[in-house]
């Protein structure tokens, strides 16, 4: 069977009268995109309008559920329960999907979004909040996680389908863990060496961590950012080297 | 073919910390309950539980979306366009289904809430975004609007179902309109009275206006208010009455 | 004494990740700046960075408060009681106030936003709602409302101070309305004529209306738009204007 | 000069069409209170009427400012920055303040809500933060904080007006924390005890912890809670044996 790797990006980050924070141009290279559903952006209209844009692009199409945190765009923790988390979670993806049914579309995943992201990466109890909402409601649906976290082996215990996310622009502890933003060294700037990590990561199943040592890492699904300058730029660079290198970049659902 | 006819309660419009301001009991009488989405009432946690609450019991669900306003509980008329009718109705009739659905139910109808119920049956245009998003979402869903209305008028057009509804406790103007609130006579407060005219819309396919006339109103689902003291007490007068004279009393999509 | 005149712009129309919609460079020109304060922008982040950039130019500072509608920016009528008129404006004044006194500043005036302007334009009693709020607070506040309006009436009733707002690029019907956007003619484009209407209503105390009759209209402070390319240009070329016609531009508050 | 202390009780936890959760009995008791001013609960409406009923009373008016979290009702930890706890208490405070000037009366202090309150308690820098917005608005206004907490220490060390609360009917551990919920003897029930706790308190500057150690605690003001039954009685109960011991029952800006 030939590699394969989904590149996924965030879209619809917008609120009301305020444009996405998000690069919709990603979509000329990302197979799927996680849509904010309202909590941390994307007010209803917006929902409608990136729906729309999505399917037009032939994009996978997930939900992207947030902490309730407009102000803080989501990136705050919050001390939820479990239950919580899958009350929101369920709110969210159903709202999403309900766009993405009525233009005649599939919802094909669920991505947690900035702090939900990062508490189910290291909180199992919170992870399997979400995974069960997300079971729960579809059976079907991709779960997003940090690869090797407690999000992901949440949604295996649960016998869902589950995608393991790597980052192609940061670096890796040892253990597994990102390099915490700021610390020297956390960020990838060179596009070159970005998808080279992400070839390693496909055909080698790891990535050398920041310390030199070789780090067993899953990525069937890798993480495009989109609000840097030279963003696009870099996703062109690692899709092209994926593609030279033979491995099909697509969507879980899709047919490559 | 046996009088059959839908008794329908508001449910769910509490908000986190603070309990319904509806009343649960009528679950007891109703054969359709109406949740709150998230705009003007029913946090995800609160819908969750009245999901639960509603299929215990046995009754059809519905959302009850509405227009954004907490604050006013969905009460103040607000200017929105036909396009922001239908994303807000499909956003919270979605994340309704998505708590239907992972709770093993199945969505039954929508019934719009408060002010955006009385803009849709009186603005035709505002009627036709709601119900295209109702249909968009599924097209087997009733659309519940005020008897012979702008918003009924839009589901036909559109060839969905439709259910009008009636008010047992309110009094109608030779028009059809409801006798506004605190006029004369706006309300009737006698149980056995409502009962009666009741009866009337299901048996004789009318009831008698406020001025005296013969007023032809359909009547498939018959409003039960649950925020006034006595309200349970009238419930069940009502659905006596219904039974002693041989009318179902059951939800759209139930078998009676 | 000499002729004198405010040019306002809105300001800190952002809300949490997205930047305000508004211009700050009109800071340049303006005398005058209405900050977002909660309700449809201005998260309490964005109004203290607001606040210090207003107090940093030497900008008077007032209130903005709108209609509790972010999804909508505030450009949506809703149908709210006078008693809410107050209660909202109040709540908003309040806490942009704080914003103010902290960082060394004062409140210098109210100039409500979008749809509650326009609705406290034409509704005396709502009107007289936002103007006792801001009256209540303090006796001192200038109240900025459209000229010739219920709401300069209302302020006016009350022995407030008063500003009448007028519109450089904004053509007036006969009866002192504006020519709504859309119509033809609404929107003056050419900023030396713009000027030269600002010019007529400081100097002689009215402007040519659409239909070629002469509008009396007091031009106590004038708005600068942020939101068109080409806004800083033409608002530079109204404050040069007006300076060489030895017209001060002035806030009320301040010594020109 | 002899012995006193306050009473405060939480006033206005309502929001739109939702009553408050608290009792506004305990006004017959209470010498101070403080209100929800929009983050948690109280919308513009239940303010302006909270405020009115506390000028009524007599009682002292403090803001109760709160995380953004109405869905939670400020319960829940969130991960803000000393920055973001100024704005928010700052945006609320004065908020609340408009409505107590606007209705005649004064601001007099200011006690964070629930997770607010918690984590300032913990976290010195998100302490000064929050100290630092109430000293920066008005410095003659009373920061209320935990007994012996962070939040205490840092209104200190800022030189304002600081009131240490201790709570009657909960049980304190050796090193002054409060015996979690939950735990096994961390409520005190009997009404009789907690008075007699309350009185060792102000007259010997100390309680008993749980582990039977004198614990030395400054109460200057106490804790009445609304949300249980029987509460309004325990609180009859313990400002009575104030009374009859000699100590006086005022708010901190009031002359008892």
């Amino acid at each position: 069977m030939p590699h394969r790797v989904d590149l996924n990006c965030d879209l619809g980050e917008g609120y009301g009268p305020w444009t996405p924070a998000d690069d919709a141009s990603l979509l000329e290279v990302a197979s799927s995109a996680s849509l904010a559903c309202g909590f941390h952006a994307g007010d209803p209209a917006t929902m409608r309008r990136t729906v729309r844009l999505a399917l037009e692009r032939g994009v996978a199409i997930g939900a992207h559920p947030s902490l309730p945190d407009l102000q803080g765009f989501g990136r705050r923790d919050m001390a939820i329960t479990p239950e919580e988390a899958y009350e929101l979670t369920l709110y969210q993806v159903g709202a999403l999907h309900a766009f993405v049914k009525a233009a005649g579309g599939r919802l094909s995943h669920v991505k947690p979004h900035g702090a939900l992201y990062n508490q189910a990466a290291r909180d199992a109890r919170l992870a399997e909040g979400i995974a069960r909402a997300v079971r729960d409601f579809d059976r079907g649906l991709y779960l997003f996680g940090l690869s090797g976290s407690e999000l992901t082996a949440a949604g295996e215990r649960l016998g869902m389908p589950v995608m393991h996310e790597a980052f192609a622009d940061r670096a890796y502890q040892a253990d597994g863990k990102l390099v915490p933003r700021g610390q020297m060294g956390a960020v990838i700037h060179d596009g070159e060496e970005a998808a080279a990590r992400v070839l390693d990561m496909v055909l080698k199943g790891g990535v050398k961590a920041l310390d030199g040592s070789w780090l067993p890492l899953r990525a069937d699904t890798v993480c495009l950012h989109g609000d840097h300058p030279g963003a696009l730029e870099r996703a062109r660079t690692l899709r092209a080297a994926l593609e030279a290198a033979g491995i099909a970049v697509a969507a879980p659902t899709a047919r490559p």
